[in-house]
């Protein structure tokens, strides 16, 4: 689809009219694409290509990395960046100045169009990841007493600057949401019939301050194309549209992804070695000193090692299987959190279900170990001491998986924090005292 | 917002009227929500006072797990369930039908009304997961050569059986994809010019036989309301809304996250812990497996370990960052695939990368061990022993971890599959005998 060779020779050569022909019959997201993967050099000719209306149009589609704005800010002319800024959709603006620090907004903000710079003010004061940062105050709003003919008038000379028209909502004489109607409706309606009666005031609204989650939740049970978001007094403050949920659906969705892995931020565009390194040894050095507990913990069984030596090779099995068994609950109850699941049932529930769970794994997993230990080993107490172990391990492991974030939940902790890693190695640890807390008490049965 | 109790109350009493007026103020999303929580008994009262019609509004919005389809089917009179399968989106009405039994959907369709059965068998063929299986059929499609105003008045005709008209797709004499024009365009264009002049040309499309996955990055990323699916022919079959495209993000996304934890299918309502172990053991028991073999590897060291019973101290230790770290690894590199950046940056370069970080965090934790292992043990030989085979650990885990999920992708086996229990069971093999291997070699060193 993209004719990147052209595209590049002809910023080479400072063929501009070619080049902006070419460049334009791109969809918009190719464009930004085509920008992005650009070399800083090449980036510099195109802002004398593009005016900064055209480049607002290129950052809005820009789906580039959270560290990748501020050089690319920095390489152009302020004034120019500043043109640029004032001419995005103000929630994209902000999403891009919320990567500069605190100067560079300012000194922004303070060279850009006065009207444009007021309204990211007054976004920029909302908290990341509530739906007062995701919303946007470019929406069209309409007085119950409007007719459908003064609606739809309205509506055709808003349709270039809004973000859209498909959903209007309707306000009061207070300023207050009361409604919301549809193009759809707007258009098959009577011209002359009034907005309050075409509209539908079961309008599902979020609060301003109310987290880009469940706001994503909301949006895709009821399969709005909008949201309304609004203060404390039902105040109409900025709308929300579905293409900034698919984003935010994906972040989160990735987000508790790399936490389950224990990746601080799931970043593919970082190509160096150093850059993925730096991500993942905060986690990696603070399991190696709980995995340094475990190895202190079996020191102190040293005695009953030396005496039965054959307890060592089923360490990591019964480590691995406590591991994956409290990952899934893990898994299971992070996910139940996030979807709001865990609110229709009581927590006890869930973490009784997980108990029943790891007693029938457990007991599964049990017999079955019971009977190749025997077969390999010829010894029916060392089966039954890993069968027992695994069994108790299980048990453990479900519950501690769907204890500890339902805890971190309560304590308004993302539960996602605790990640597979820490509740393997942590369940590594329960095992691996289950284990050789048994076999140190029945030792006389082993040696 | 929910009086679920005057609802029920009013089920009970057969109340019609009461509850049709309370039932009908629900938002269709919140009247599916509360059919759902419902006794089997009371829904057979809800079929009384629901006709198919507006029974088929709850199902288009009803968030029921696959399995919950069948029953609730069965228990309904079946011309009542045919004649609310017809009034259905054809392919909402597909979801369902997908969820039973090949005898049943026949059934079903003898007894439903003709033109819905045939659209329903067209769509009945595209294989799951792809575009053909979530488009619909009932969309509007103009001719080029139509006006601005006979297009809003097909439009204005449409509007309430169409899924959307907010993007019309626009098709040339040869019934071929030729453009796409929005409801906004149409509304602001002068109405006696023609939709080929305002329609835009540059329209993607996605084929009938893609991947669902694919699909939704396509729409994600362009931002579109609505796409259009063709067959090989540029002939349009079906237009995929935005609204379906959020319930294959957030199912493609819990279904990776319930693989890298190792549960083949995530399923908070499933509540009953034999449920959760029927979907959990086939794992676990895979996993017991090849924790033997793990077992069994170490069983050949047993002559090592009664010497140095000390070495067993450590395994869970270097087995468990060999896990996480090959975790990561396997995160990172099923997120890539996903999000299809690997296809822009060559496989092997996504390895030596892996690899180059696996030497600098194996390194920085190889020499944090070296110290711990000297100063609790006083022996730097055993320190520099675990220490080293961390350090060989980490590299063949983040080889492992991204080598694996890129050789199943080319074989175009889901990489998501490779689950991170796998991974890590995978990994603490390779860590064990990398490091019983160092110490049986240098034994010398160590007793």
């Amino acid at each position: 689809m993209l004719d990147e060779e052209l595209l590049v020779r002809t910023l080479l050569n400072h063929e501009l009219d070619l080049f902006r022909e070419e460049y334009f019959n791109l969809h918009p997201y190719d464009r930004a694409q085509f920008y992005l993967r650009l070399d800083p050099e090449l980036r510099e000719r195109i802002y004398e290509f593009l005016s900064p209306e055209e480049m607002a149009d290129i950052f809005e589609n820009l789906d580039a990395d959270d560290d990748e704005y501020e050089p690319i800010l920095t390489q152009m002319n302020p004034q120019y960046a500043a043109d640029m800024l004032s001419n995005m959709y103000t929630d994209d603006a902000v999403d891009v100045l919320n990567e500069l620090n605190k100067d560079q907004v300012a000194s922004y903000l303070t060279i850009m169009n006065k009207t444009s710079a007021q309204e990211i003010k007054d976004l920029l004061h909302y908290e990341e990841y509530t739906a007062g940062s995701i919303m946007t105050t470019e929406f069209v709003s309409i007085p119950e007493h409007s007719t459908v003919r003064s609606a739809m008038a309205i509506l055709r000379n808003k349709a270039p600057s809004a973000e859209t028209i498909y959903y209007t909502f309707v306000i009061n004489e207070e300023q207050k949401l009361s409604g919301v109607v549809s193009l759809r409706d707007i258009i098959t309606a009577d011209e002359d019939s009034l907005i309050k009666e075409i509209m539908s005031d079961r309008v599902v609204s979020v609060s301003v301050g109310q987290d880009q989650e469940e706001v994503a939740r909301t949006m895709k049970d009821y399969d709005f194309l909008a949201l309304p978001v609004v203060d404390f007094q039902d105040h109409l403050l900025g709308i929300i549209t579905v293409d900034d949920i698919m984003d935010v659906l994906e972040e989160e969705a990735s987000d508790d992804y790399s936490k389950l892995a224990g990746i601080s931020d799931m970043d593919s565009r970082d190509r160096t070695p150093f850059g993925a390194a730096k991500k993942r040894l905060p986690w990696l050095i603070a399991l190696l000193f709980l995995g340094m507990l475990t190895a202190n913990l079996i020191g102190r069984f040293e005695a009953t090692l030396e005496q039965v030596a054959i307890l060592a090779v089923f360490i990591p099995l019964i480590a691995g299987m406590a591991g994956n068994t409290g990952t899934q609950a893990l898994a299971v109850a992070i996910r139940s959190i996030a979807t709001g699941d865990i609110e229709d049932e009581s927590k006890w529930r869930l973490i009784l279900r997980e108990a029943g769970t790891g007693l029938i794994t457990g007991t599964t997993c049990g017999i079955i170990v019971i009977g190749i230990v025997y077969v390999w080993k010829s010894s029916l107490f060392l089966g039954l001491l890993v069968g027992v172990s695994i069994l108790a391990s299980l048990i453990v492991a479900t519950i501690a998986g769907s204890l500890v974030p339902l805890i971190m939940h309560r304590f308004n902790i993302d539960p996602a924090v605790a990640s597979g890693p820490f509740i393997t190695t942590i369940n590594d640890i329960f095992s691996i005292l289950i284990y050789f807390g048994i076999a140190t008490t029945f030792m006389s049965y082993l040696v």
